[in-house]
């Protein structure tokens, strides 16, 4: 399988990790690699990567057959704008944002009779940032996320799915609003969760005290903190929601925590554990996806 | 180095990696290990530990120059009852217990006069538990903490120090108060909300989607909830009070994702989450500690 010219825009973790995964498995006839900075284009001429690097967006897409966009959520609608008079009609245009509402709401119309259109979020990344953390086996088993519209053609859905699982991805099919909601309570609260946790560490306790369930809870603190500021406010609504009803149950805790000798609250505090333990312990018992 | 007879009462995943270690490093003349049930004795019996296995509290103690009190907290004060009287008066008796303060206002009376007395608390430990889990290496780098008090006398603190650092473990000395204060940080209050987390997702998300981020975030969360609920109550008012901490900091940040377009509320997300990436660096630049 080919996909043609495969265009690339902003060599990040995701970005940089399908650069080296087409390489790897002759996806891509051609490849091209769009970043802004010129610094970020010489680490990949370093690398040796076999694709042709850019510093212009219209440059990079104008023979692309498929165009991943795979910069800062915030930066997507600008980039869009620059080079979409240089798209080819018949390009798949996707991305890799990790929030999906917004980003259909901003580029489907930009999009629109110009391009085949369609939202990607591959559940695929790490703490690290940047080309330096990229892996050719990113996306090998990871579930990537497809967010058709209305609007979104049937050969923009069929063309996205067969680019993901020629990387070896799995892929789930959600409406832009439901993914937010779903990636809000399984990806985007814990991270705020486990960086407020540091923070609570650092205010309360001695991180030299740390063990290893420690560094588990919160590894993902380590994570870029503008890009999850970003994440955050562009899901804010589902974010925030959610956040309510957490701090909710945390409430709820507090007040069994005051009262330790009363049976009522004690199997509150215990029904909480033990519903934890048995979600916690099915989901060990599958195979782990890549971080 | 030697510590004579041992005696390990309670052979579960601490408990039990004590036996393991004290007998791959020769450390003991003699091992006693003392169960209530029959069952945890056979496990032992059949993974050919080489110890005096009882299943009578009393027996194990008589002729024990250390005693190590594995047991669950709960069980400490009762147990300590039913063998006091069978202890010789040199002998030295710590515990595992995770909670301090609770351990040492019960424990230190009973055992006045009667051994020499000290709080332990190695920062060791797993998600697993049981014999089943136990590893001899557990307490290798580990860090374990002394709760000395006033009453606390020499030779106890430096025979107890002794003998965790025979076992290749680091010291830290803290007064219980103090302990149930740092561990609260930077163990009980991660577990609760790691717990939390996971019942969250169940309720909002999809388990399905989680990525190794959240299989980290949530770790801890496998552990025995009942051995968990112990904790948090034996700790209630650490946990209680940090815990309107955190939760004074969600609604800090609740507030700053209804305003995604105020600057303010902007740089608090930032703020903390730039805070969290600086700590946690921090922890990932050292040497990580076992689990």
């Amino acid at each position: 399988m080919n996909f043609g010219t495969v265009a690339i825009l902003g060599p990040g973790l995701i970005g940089g990790s399908l650069a080296l995964a087409l390489a790897e498995r002759g996806l891509a006839k051609r490849l091209m690699i769009y970043a802004r900075s010129p610094h970020a284009l010489d680490a990949i001429r370093t690398a040796g990567v076999d694709a042709e690097l850019t510093g212009n967006p219209s440059e990079a897409v104008a023979e692309a057959d498929v165009v991943i966009l795979c910069v800062p959520i915030e930066a997507m609608a600008g980039l869009v704008h620059e080079f979409r008079d240089a798209l080819k009609p018949n390009a798949l245009v996707t991305d890799v944002g990790s929030v999906k509402g917004s980003v259909v709401r901003d580029l489907e119309p930009l999009l629109e009779n110009r391009a085949l259109w369609i939202g990607s979020h591959p559940m695929a990344g790490s703490e690290r940032a940047g080309f330096a953390a990229a892996r050719a086996d990113l996306f090998d088993d990871a579930t990537v996320i497809l967010t058709p519209t209305q609007k979104t053609s049937r050969d923009a859905q069929h063309r996205a799915k067969k680019f993901w699982t020629a990387l070896g991805s799995n892929l789930v099919l959600l409406p832009p609003e439901k993914h937010d909601q779903l990636i809000a309570a399984v990806s985007h609260i814990p991270h705020l969760i486990a960086a407020a946790l540091v923070n609570h560490a650092v205010a309360f306790g001695d991180l030299d005290l740390a063990a290893g369930g420690f560094r588990d809870t919160t590894r993902v603190a380590s994570g870029s903190p503008g890009l999850w500021e970003e994440i955050l406010l562009a899901n804010n609504q589902a974010v925030g929601g959610q956040l309510d009803h957490l701090i909710g149950d945390l409430q709820a805790i507090r007040i069994a925590l005051k009262n330790p000798d009363d049976d009522e609250a004690k199997s509150v505090l215990l029904t909480m554990l033990k519903a934890a333990n048995d979600a916690r312990s099915l989901l060990a018992a599958k195979r782990p996806k890549p971080s």
